[in-house]
């Protein structure tokens, strides 16, 4: 190693005395290339500050709102907006005083067998370097491969924008991440039938009718015509249709919106975001099978691209679960929580290696993720010490804030700087058309289906609100621009780029005016509802479960029972066939899963067949056999909901209006008073009885 | 825009149907650039993989030796080796199956018309692509300036490294925030002195004794002599000088090892990572100018050094402090802690902007962050709600654990994988030896000094253990990796690796070894110290302050009165000048920065003039003003030391030994009998007898 390194060795000789400092240390070029590696070291730096401010400014902004009580805009639409302004300076304040110096180069004449149909990965340039005795002396520097140049490039330009790998390695995992962790699950299964086919089955409908139209409306414009293939349109439809719940969702959180709905919009996007990425994936497999093939419809190829997507979906569902459960047996069955840091860094670093894991298999980090964040909740979360339980809920929700109001900055500014835009009028008015469309084929006729088989309907105004809830985000972006190779991707790029500005903007400012609209209930009491929702049932003739607590008591799979449909006594068969599904994976986690990978009972002694009886005493920790009722209480409570409790602590702490006032309603919110039409609600019971009054 | 992106359009014509999916979409080069970029990606998952992997493994370890209570390798040093087993399995393990392309350009011959000394910024490679139809096709590609080559590298090689630009900007700043953040003012400030000689003296005399000593040795080793300058040895005495505090500061934690010793070891190594980093720069900055110059020994030159070291770091405190001010003042005059989440980010970003504003100025951002933290802890923190408070501590806890951990692994890892390596058996023998003669000559000379001065003298068995404790660690690293241009550069990259990773794992490992040797007292009560060195005091003749409450509410500024020396009583006029000048500050602190930052009393209606009445009442909150003594109390208190109450609790959830145990000694301790020598310690009385006694 240090022979061949001997070879290129540029010796300077010095041979003065010990303290005499004598020229020079390393030559000429050497100084000049660190110094040109401080600027650019500066140039990083001014790049991240640019965004540290521009998310200092937003975080003071949003509090001044919050504290004025403004609502009319997000921090989400604040971030972009500002965002917009900063990239707009930064384009049009700046003289373009490129500093960056390119030289064109040609394949060296002798010597060069290079053959291959792509370009090098890197490229090594012999470079002449003059001397101070007036010699020269080859060196031979390396170039990395960074893509096609289309035009020339404003160097502040590039420098304010990222590599789009950063979006999927490090910005959208915890945000994903959050979404898993962070969800209500209760209220998730409850309304898991809906939720699945909004985002299974809808995003893939929306997707395709997109695809389709805008291939249609590209056909009448002659100059797009030529540079769109239907994959191509394919793919657009496949990013823009998931939506994202940030903005909807925190003004939802601000207002106490109805936990059913709440749960409905939530599921969808986050499910939706991991269907549109397996969905977008899928489409480019086919493409590149597709090339290779003989061309024409290819029924294998889209065979294999369904399968591809059932398969990369599974398996990465597959992985992240595992990699939950792992962590859930790892904190079990070691005494690492004695050690908190130690319990929360384990925590941490399994989760991201769960998206790791994924992305090295060619699957999709993001599903993987979700699922694990989901599995952590349902799970590991029971184990974890009090310290690492508040510890990692923080960091997410910390992390998960600071990712999000960066994309949405990210947004605006490379609205302006990312030099990667194609602005075409034609495909941006078509892009959105398409995405409303795309949207109302999404929740209106799918709710029609959901209807015909779901008792307590979903009404009207929920599913206007479903459609409005329809905003493009973080998700979309990161398609979108992690891949601009062609004019195609390029014209993509900008149209999602201005759609996910303008829903965030405008249908993000509106919420609160559709809420009041649609005649939503807000201000509705999580417990408030469960009671009522309670008594419905009971009054249905389903059993005399009449208190909530005496009920969970007695049976602690009541609320998984009840996952897949908001089933209320009127039984058809396939809410039957749904909550016998549920019931089975219910009594399943209730008597196998929980007691295997938590320290909850009854414990895999007691149901376990006799046979197992040596591997149940193994698996059963001692806490487990010991804990006594009341700690099983809450274990079962907290993993209902994430901890009820802590919820609200962190509601209460965003929104400081009395969560648990039972006569909080419209009128007395005083953020809402200034809203006109907003008390006619004000009277309204809470939402079963909005659910059945259609 | 659209126009000129035409140019370089790639058509492919598409006119079939809407939904039949016809040919195709992009190009051959394209599909497979994309491929390309996947498994790329793919690569770039595993790397990070690893990491976690090393990481999980890490921490799973630590566990099992904290739980089995086995002390004889650190977190530090297991994450060393784990790092060096995985890297040599990379190393060896693979074989060199390079899928790396490159290609050997020259300039364009007609229109090159570059003519600078340094290579260019990027090159531009015209590439022919073959299309369908058999004719070929233009496409220019970008590639950008990687390094110089020295040989061909091993493609996973190169993948299990990381751009050294990623330790300065991602992962020493949480460290070194975290170091201020943590930082116990209360003894830091009562040490100041002695902190203040070691690091800013000590670390400068250590680098010049180093870099002497080098050069002098290189000039015996013929083949050495050629490649390096004085200035590089220079170069690596500063690099190598600075000591880290991890391994030895997490057993003293554990151990509760007399704080003042603590606070000597935490408080020099942590500001001798700052005057390290500004004396490196300083010398580059030096021979820059020098190389400039005329040859010969630059007095000028010189002295310009001398003032930019002064220069970056005072203007880096001053960024720092400046930075932390605002944020205490934000954090004071809005009602941003109504919603924790917020100020949390708040705090996260004003922190990380502090560093970024420093780089971008060209001054030096870890010097920056530092105070910063500091400031933070002493001010920012009293503002903080309840839920910030823990949420940011925790935060940057973990942090610092996972950058700790990652940058020990890397250097494990990299002794194999990093291809800038160059062992040379003579640099390296003399680069142990004269790291240790640099330690010695900082810790000796400098405590006889400081002992003439000082009356609580630093007695010997302190001196060794400050010796001992000269471990090298992450900053060493960061700065030997960050260039790595030249020969001499890469021998100092290997040696100072190996110096690194030798003293974390023997140093560290032997740290308990060596505390019982120098019969350090361990197992020190911090509040039992309190008392008895206040009773040494009192009996001293110095006040009758017997009872240490009492005594914090009649004078808040008692701690800050005693800062810069251990003075007890026996007054030398040094003493005095050093006293006088920390109750200059303490005062002024107390009278004017804390009620202008802080929510404290007294307010700045009761301490500044009268004429100021307006400006006065304008800077004072009405909590400040209505705020009842017993809130002053906690305030005040918190303010002496981050809360005791809660490092206690992070103490015993680190180390589940009870912790306010008075009786707590050597033989009660269970990770100790095993220790054989230790007994003799368990009947020493607390620090300050020990401190008299010799």
């Amino acid at each position: 190693m240090a022979d061949s390194a001997m070879t290129v060795r540029y010796a300077v000789v010095v041979t003065i005395g010990v303290f005499l400092l004598k020229s020079c240390s390393g030559e000429e070029t050497d100084i000049k290339l660190d110094k040109k590696a401080q600027l650019l070291h500066r140039l990083d730096s001014l790049n991240l500050l640019l965004y540290t401010f521009l998310l200092i400014l937003t975080v003071l902004t949003i509090w001044t709102f919050k504290h004025r009580r403004l609502r009319f805009l997000h921090e989400t639409g604040l971030a972009v907006i500002y965002g917009l302004i900063v990239g707009a300076i930064i384009r049009y304040g700046f003289t373009n005083s490129s500093t960056i110096v390119h030289m064109p180069v040609v394949p060296e004449p002798d010597g060069s067998h290079y053959n291959q149909s792509v370009p090098p990965d890197t490229l090594w340039l012999r470079f002449p370097e003059s001397k101070g005795d007036g010699t020269t002396k080859n060196k031979t520097f390396a170039y990395s491969f960074r893509g096609e140049i289309y035009k020339r490039d404003n160097e502040i330009d590039l420098k304010a924008t990222f590599d789009p790998e950063i979006f999927f390695n490090i910005i959208l995992p915890p945000i994903i991440f959050h979404a898993g962790y962070s969800l209500k699950r209760k209220y998730f299964f409850r309304n898991l039938g809906a939720i699945l086919t909004y985002a299974l089955i809808g995003t893939t409908i929306s997707s395709f009718v997109i695809g389709a139209l805008m291939y249609t409306f590209i056909q009448l414009i002659p100059h797009l015509a030529s540079s769109f293939t239907f994959l191509d349109t394919l793919y657009f439809g496949a990013l823009i249709s998931p939506t994202d719940p940030l903005t909807i969702i925190s003004i939802f959180n601000d207002l106490h919106v109805d936990v059913n709905l709440y749960a409905l919009v939530f599921g969808e996007s986050v499910l939706n975001d991991a269907v549109a990425i397996v969905l977008s994936g899928s489409i480019q497999n086919y493409a590149e099978r597709y090339q290779s093939g003989s061309g024409g419809f290819e029924t294998w190829a889209f065979f294999q691209a369904l399968g591809d997507f059932i398969r990369i979906f599974s398996l990465s569902l597959f992985i992240g679960a595992t990699m939950g459960c792992v962590t859930a047996l790892l904190t079990k069955f070691t005494r690492v929580r004695d050690f908190p840091l130690l319990e929360s860094a384990l925590f941490v670093l399994m989760s991201y290696s769960t998206f790791l894991i994924a992305e090295a298999s060619d699957l999709t980090g993001v599903v993987a993720v979700l699922f694990c964040g989901i599995c952590q909740a349902h799970y590991t979360y029971n184990n974890l010490s009090v310290d690492s339980r508040q510890r990692t809920k923080q960091l997410f929700e910390l992390l998960n804030f600071l990712a999000e109001n960066f994309i949405f900055s990210y947004i605006g500014v490379s609205m302006f700087t990312f030099p990667k835009h194609h602005f075409d009028p034609g495909f941006i008015f078509a892009g959105f058309f398409c995405a409303l469309l795309g949207r109302a084929v999404n929740v209106y006729p799918l709710s029609f289906l959901l209807n015909l088989g779901r008792n307590p309907k979903i009404p009207s105004n929920y599913q206007h609100m479903l459609f409005c809830a329809g905003l493009r985000g973080a998700m979309s972006f990161a398609l979108a621009i992690r891949n601009t190779v062609s004019d195609a991707r390029q014209a993509m790029l900008t149209t999602t780029s201005l759609i996910v500005i303008l829903t965030v903007i405008l249908q993000g400012g509106a919420t609160t005016q559709f809420l009041s609209w649609f005649n939503i209930p807000v201000g509705v009491d999580e417990e408030v509802e469960v009671l009522s929702y309670n008594g419905v049932r009971s009054s249905a003739g389903d059993g005399g479960f009449g208190d909530p607590e005496s009920r969970r008591e007695r049976s602690p799979t009541y609320d998984s029972m009840q996952g897949g449909s908001l089933s209320m006594g009127g039984s058809t068969s396939k809410t039957n066939e749904k909550a016998l599904l549920a019931r089975i994976w219910g009594n399943f986690d209730t008597h196998y899963m929980k007691p295997l990978l938590t320290h909850s009972r009854p414990t895999l002694l007691d149901t376990l067949p006799v046979c197992c009886g040596p591997l149940a005493r193994i698996l059963t920790t001692t806490q487990q056999m010991t804990q006594d009722n009341v700690a099983r209480r809450v274990d079962s409570d907290s993993d209902l909901c994430l901890e009820d409790r802590d919820t609200d602590r962190r509601r209460t702490s965003i929104q400081p209006v009395s969560y648990h006032q039972p006569d909080l309603n419209y009128t007395n919110n005083p953020c809402y008073s200034h809203n006109g039409s907003a008390p006619s609600n004000s009277e309204e019971p809470y939402v079963v009885l909005n659910f059945t009054q259609k």
